[in-house]
């Protein structure tokens, strides 16, 4: 029998209080979907005194594993800013730039301009048709979820669903990563499990 | 004569006012030192009443520039929160997963654990050891400029330099820039031109 295709699971949950269950969790849903979870190693890294230090275990873990998946689901919801976790946003850019299914998903519902907005006052400047924050910086206005790098990637190749938004304005919702992972299931022909 | 090596020019400089003056100021840089400067797309993509919408024209001109890219300087300074701009975040690891030459800088001495102390309280979880946040999300608390999986990619391959860290606090600095160009150049073996 063929093993199932293996999936990275990337998101800010490995910040969360529990983390290990919340991959566990993500895990369970993978394989009732015909597909294996993978959690990145940042709790499970230990290091020694004469070996590398633990940053550099868990960068060289998570690493190996986007290299060893066959796909990705990123769990893109703001994380302390208007953004993305960065660290997540670098492993979107990096399995994008492998070429590996990914999907997306966000539990805040509101476009990343008025995200800013929120926090703080826009000044739109006429001659460009730019929306200035209080520092002069520009203000990305096209009604995406973040910055287009993250969310056209979502979109712009195979399977191109595009980045999920959902209403639950909670880092470890599953709902928004189920939605995920049944359309990468329905990409790799598997699951679910009936 | 062979041309010389090019750079992609990451950064949330493209939301800098006057972002097209500090791309060239970019190139002029990059040329005195022997390497061609890749402007990212974002300022100069029309959009045609017929065809892709500018978010998708401004990702794929970004993509295919970073594709012909030998190597690329990032801006790492934090952008709109404790954190590197979410695309420069996603370039770097669509970077690196590629295996070109990566060098960044950012112009915010502090570690990323304490630029999140100063904007709330953190409590240490004395079981695990870990930095809590008004949330209960763990703090990143490696001494690292920002989140590891940037912090790392930089030191962990060629050329290897870590991030460097300026004191400018100010995004459009050319000193941070100007080290990892240079830097750059003695990996390639090119300029400084005299």
């Amino acid at each position: 029998m063929r093993s199932p295709p293996s999936v990275y699971l990337a998101g800010p949950d490995v910040f969360l209080p529990g983390a290990l269950a919340v991959g566990d969790l993500k895990k369970e849903i993978c394989a009732r979907y015909g597909l294996a979870g993978l959690f990145p190693f940042d709790n499970e890294a230990v290091a020694t005194a004469d070996g590398p230090p633990l940053e550099r275990l868990i960068y060289r873990g998570n690493v190996a594993m986007m290299r060893a998946a066959d796909a990705a689901v990123f769990n893109l919801s703001p994380f302390r800013g208007p953004s993305a976790d960065a660290g997540t946003a670098f492993e979107l850019g990096f399995m994008t730039a492998l070429g590996k299914p990914c999907l997306g998903h966000t539990g805040c519902p509101s476009s990343y301009r008025d995200r800013v907005a929120a926090h703080m006052p826009l000044v739109l400047d006429r001659p460009t048709g730019r929306w200035l924050d209080p520092r002069d910086h520009a203000v990305e206005d096209f009604g995406q979820a973040d910055n287009l790098m993250l969310t056209v990637s979502l979109s712009d190749g195979a399977p191109g669903a595009g980045i999920l938004r959902g209403e639950a304005q909670d880092l470890s919702d599953m709902a928004g990563f189920e939605a995920c992972v049944a359309r990468l299931a329905e990409h790799f022909g598997t699951g679910p499990r009936r």
